[in-house]
């Protein structure tokens, strides 16, 4: 099919490259977050039609690439549920060993329920640290609670 | 074998309702961040033996759940990679979701590397908001770059 | 093979979006309920061949991807039974949750049996609540007792 | 573990079973909906402890049970994601069928986003029907917008 | 659990074993299909009490087992899906090898739609060859089309 | 390659479509049992080279479509071993809750061995039934005695 | 269930290591094949009463591991099909790459048909040989062809 | 890739075909075992040029397939590890049911160690028997003991 | 079964804490280099009567366990290929990052062949290094090449 | 995607093979350690673009896949985490075997921590033996102790 949006990330990322371009760039032109912006051009949200426009005339990229990023996602991962890659595995590890500690403290704090992930934002930045720096990730999502 | 720490954990799960103690308290008595506190308790990290002490004293564990809370954990979950409780599925689900996103935008700020799982704290805390509070979850590890 | 009915699924959902019509109007063109009709031409049901015409006539289908909707399908998921799109994924979660509680009062109320999937319809609708409007989705499928 | 949620639920199939009580009675005497009911008494819910004291007096439960009932659930299946028993599969089995139908029905009426399934109610009812009674089942949750 | 289907299968399987009796007997004294007698006993069917009465007389079961034989099952192999034993795994690899020239021959003869395995029965017998006797078993379930 | 008993099936089945021939008249052309003709013709056993050109000239199959059909196969199912189209899944359910039931009828009539799956025939049948006309299915197999 | 063949099959285990009599020798007092015999006492074939009684005799098993012993096996590895022990997984290894030149050359001197595991016999010698000896492994099955 | 190894199995298998030529006259031919001709035609092996070019004469195979013949493989099955062809399934069963008195017995004889399954040959022959001839296969590897 | 290797390891790493030895007090007491003992007293390797009588006296070993530990092994991890643990998945993640490159150097310089995990031993050692001590593990196997 | 890092290790073996160059003689080209030289080619390092031009000239890559190799990877095994190659398979078992006394060792030495795998580097080379030449594989990554 021609509206792939896998295909379309696969083009995005390849125009990256070939163009030079970052994706605080792309973020600033369309004046989105960083996170959105690199999930949604890697398939994981619907893009408005006029920002999908924008990072097209950036990228020069053709469009059926440029329609499918407008196209409504089947979300998830395209190569199964847990990541091999390092960069990515260290999450998974961190939810494995702490998965269980966050699920208490949630509940202890809020009662029973859940932390959004629809709701909710996703922040990646740099705090300088003289033992070396450090990568701080911030999930912010609504508490939902339980409600029948 | 009785220096179990699944056992260990579930004694202390069990001693923490019938006392009604809070993780706040015990992680208040022993001077530790609350998150490594419920994950040292639940049998992730070897717990310092005048804390597992103290924690003890609180919960009326015996001699063998102590030891047991001390002893070097070989880390994980104990009940397979991808949870099924909603609370914690909302993190993996976010990983699905926005995995690729935080690698792109590590690499991007940081050069080929990974953010650090053992290098690592994590904070769970409450964002008032007038469209309902929201839970704030912090990982904060060192970056590693890949060097030969 | 040219009757594929993956391939005229995807051929649905291009053409539905480069023309801009919605299911319900393909629905009340061909006089079928939603739920079905979005089944049917994602493959999941035989299409009779008039209503295949009526679909292809709106969206311009060729004799090929026409054909292939009217073809006996072999029903089910095409990339695993577990889904990892969150608007599916929460539907099966409701099902982790509570399908003993189904089976339950399956059995209280009607004896040893089942809910035909077979004999059987579905419905999505919108609810209004000043809290947040609700999706509201009812599965109605003929009870069948176990019967040597 | 004493205070072990799944032989709490055991225990309260074994009373049930020996009393005599119907899931209908259960519900009734603590005024709660049936479908919560019988997911709170399998272990899917926190049970509230004046709520699990009126179970304890009818079904005769001991102190242990009722103390395990009103702790906070990992929840989830305990037996693997898809269900073996035909009449929990044919649920499973609509959602392989439907899914996506569900899925694009919901984008098409609400915009992107998902059936919440913590803010969500369940029912099963019977509709009489001269070919035969049909199992009703409905599943009724809040719409939560993708919004970051 | 004291009443657990599992254990009074093997409960059963022990004491048959015991005192030399025949699935052919028991089949006969409850005045049931050997094959539906088998699988009740064995916990995929509730036995009806005074059946499960007749059984444990002949058996000499306890009256634990003796109720749980009556308890809903709820239905599945114990021990995963593909079954590695020979006697039973050849059936499972006629159906992979068979299963679609089966769903073919349905569809011809039938339309569309199932074999119920619900309002169904099963028969096992020899029938005499000079090359070597031959086991017939025959599935026998009625046939439900798909109906809106 | 060209040889390809998978694109051969394919084949088969999309001539069938347009020519609208039935297994039925193939089985009759070629004078062999329907489930036969349908497990060979959709890749399962070779086809002795005449009759693989009588089917070739009844679906105007080309010549390396029609080799393909007599190559030896490689037995099984093409897309994993638990099928998911609700027409085969009940076969594979009923496996499931009477696959122990066979098992112990077998050894009970027949002694330590199996019913073979490759000296097996298999029959689909349509039974009139005032309740619902019902699919009789037999597997005929002939019984091997463990031998050392 | 106090016969368990899998119990039983540790009990010989155990009194074999304690007696510190070999598979050897148990064989020849049962006048049987080592490997039948090996595999007949961890449970894989049903042992005659009398075979079993003079086991017990050197073994010095209780009555209820002998009578486990003369059951009627679900035969099948007890912890997965793809074994990690070093010496059982060259085997699978060697199936691995050797399975479909196997499967080539029994068919080009065969024809379409298996080897039975069940009309079959196994054994296992030792070759001298100057560059270290060798295990020299036999299966021997009959052949069974494809016949209708 | 050109010089793909299973694309030149593909390519062997099909020549095979269309030349009628047995492996029997391709192993005469190289002056190799029947095992390891089939095996290293299929991609387990490499085959040494001068082999591959006698091979590549008698088939009529390219130069990339000739040249992909005489790479080194990545051995193992390509599509998964558990058989569902019969032909292989049967010696898969057998490892599964004979397994550990393989084990067994190899420690008996040899002590702790293993078979190769390097420095290793395999045998496939018939022997003609009155009851149905007989398939003879020989796993025959070096013994190598475990040593530090 | 009281000979169980997994219950004599898990006697084993208690009575270590509980007597506070090391490891490598162990090894030096039965004069065996440190990671065959650490993998032999986990139940990887038989361990010699004699020696395992020295580490029963030092760690009170009761007679049933120090039998185990010279029980002949069936070795491989108790919880699954592929590890959670952070420590030990760091060699696991090591090999699916390095494994190919691993392959082709081997291929390399020894031509067509294995490392030996049988004949073969294992180091782990401490670097001095001023950016962090350096841990240094060294596997030191047999080449075996592919010999028919 | 043409930018694809499979693809170019693909091309990288190809190219290899038909210009006869070996591993050691591209490692020294760009002067890097031949472990990392060939992680890096088969696409789980991104090549710096001098490095990267210095490969293409040997092996006459085209610039599209002399681009795709400098480009940053999603790391990690490409068809499955436990590899079915022998040569690599052994890799796998010694860690199945050896894993816990790994862990064991490091903690012993270095207290809670991990040996990182991403500083970190990989040795491979030959130890001549009259028994054999050997195989010596080294590891040696950073130590990390967990630190909050």
């Amino acid at each position: 099919m021609a509206l792939d949006k896998k295909k379309a990330a696969e083009a995005v990322l390849e125009a990256k490259v070939r163009h030079g371009v970052t994706w605080a760039q792309l973020a600033e032109a369309i004046d989105r977050a960083p996170a959105w912006t690199v999930a949604a051009l890697l398939g994981q949200h619907p893009v408005p039609a006029d920002l999908a426009e924008k990072v097209a005339a950036i990228l020069e990229l053709d469009a059926d690439t440029t329609l499918a990023l407008t196209v409504q996602p089947y979300r998830g991962p395209w190569d199964g549920a847990v990541p091999t890659d390092p960069t990515m595995y260290r999450f998974h590890e961190a939810l494995m060993v702490y998965g269980p500690a966050l699920k208490e403290l949630i509940h202890e704090e809020f009662g029973d329920g859940i932390m959004s992930a629809i709701n909710f934002k996703l922040d990646v930045s740099r705090r300088p640290d003289p033992d070396g720096d450090r990568v701080v990730v911030t999930f912010d999502g609504k508490f939902l609670d339980y409600r029948w």
